[in-house]
């Protein structure tokens, strides 16, 4: 006999599926969807469904979005271009209500170890979009080896088009102690200190 | 602007329902479900879907069941009784495979405090059970004071119709040290303590 009926053994096999979830996780997640109203069911199901069915790639910039040009691409001024390595970066810069450019999301890295080369992420996409109207590109990857690397890439790539390249700040983080920053980032803000 | 797109930021809300998801933990789940093919998401809302159209309650013990009775109640040996108090604490047991009889569940145990009277969970319902047929009944509700509380008051009432009534034992358990194990328990597996 099995120890689970199979719906709700099921139902633990597609959340264990989920980052970072395990079975016994898996087990409370499925518990509180047995729990739920029949209506709150339908309306999480749904929820899957629909992401799947109305979240696509905004042809521009590869954020994600509804229609085929995103809002942001739509909106904002084209003649500054922040280039993430995914859709969450953009999240995460979105919601410092600050930056007012656009974005361009690369899917990816350049990560030869993995085999990730420039044609495996959207790199010619980017250069497409460099025109007149374009006048700096923010490298905004992250501060690890493929991120710098990629973002060296693209600089070298792009300084001939006749734009500014720039790259985020590295440095110690706001708030956290001298003692305690690692030695790489700290000789970096040491590297890239500012006259005050 | 908003920065997620109406349906991401719905299942974002969505995956928040389930114990222990912050916003954060859930925007990985939706990332996750947007990364799925299309056959992998249908499956997770369809799964969601299926739990909450085919579980229901079995009408002799109240454990999770497809059926109207369930295979436990259908198959095995019905003069033992096991009261536990979620339909969680049976698949816990059967995990031993070496429980032969039937369970009780009753769905929560008496807590004043919170408002739950013996009304309130399926007491009724494990009383109307007794019969000739039963010779035991195990009481294997969570040793805190609600769930001792609960197997005080239910032994209470069972015995005066002819069944013997047990309890599963507490003490430390089996792999711990005594320095580290709480006092409640260590005098608990002092005044239980047995012949060898």
């Amino acid at each position: 006999m099995e120890v689970f009926i199979e719906p709700i053994g099921r139902l633990i096999n597609e959340f264990s599926k989920l980052p970072g979830v395990g079975k016994k996780t898996a087990q409370r997640y499925a518990y509180r969807v047995i729990n739920m109203t029949d209506g709150e069911a339908r309306a999480f199901a749904d929820a899957i469904a629909d992401v799947k069915r109305r979240v696509r790639f905004c042809k521009i910039c590869g954020n994600f979005t509804e229609d085929e040009i995103c809002d942001v691409c739509k909106q904002r001024d084209s003649s500054v271009i922040c280039v993430v390595k995914e859709p969450k970066d953009v999240v995460a810069l979105e919601k410092l209500h600050e930056y007012k450019g656009v974005y361009h999301v690369l899917h990816g890295v350049i990560d030869p170890m993995n085999g990730v080369g420039p044609n495996d992420i959207r790199v010619k996409e980017l250069l497409a979009r460099i025109d007149g109207n374009v006048k700096e590109v923010i490298m905004a990857t992250n501060p690890d080896v493929e991120g710098e690397a990629t973002a060296m890439y693209l600089a070298k790539l792009l300084k001939p088009l006749g734009v500014t390249v720039t790259r985020i700040a590295h440095g110690i983080p706001i708030g956290s102690e001298i003692e305690y920053t690692d030695e790489v980032t700290l000789s970096r803000a040491l590297l890239d200190r500012k006259t005050i």
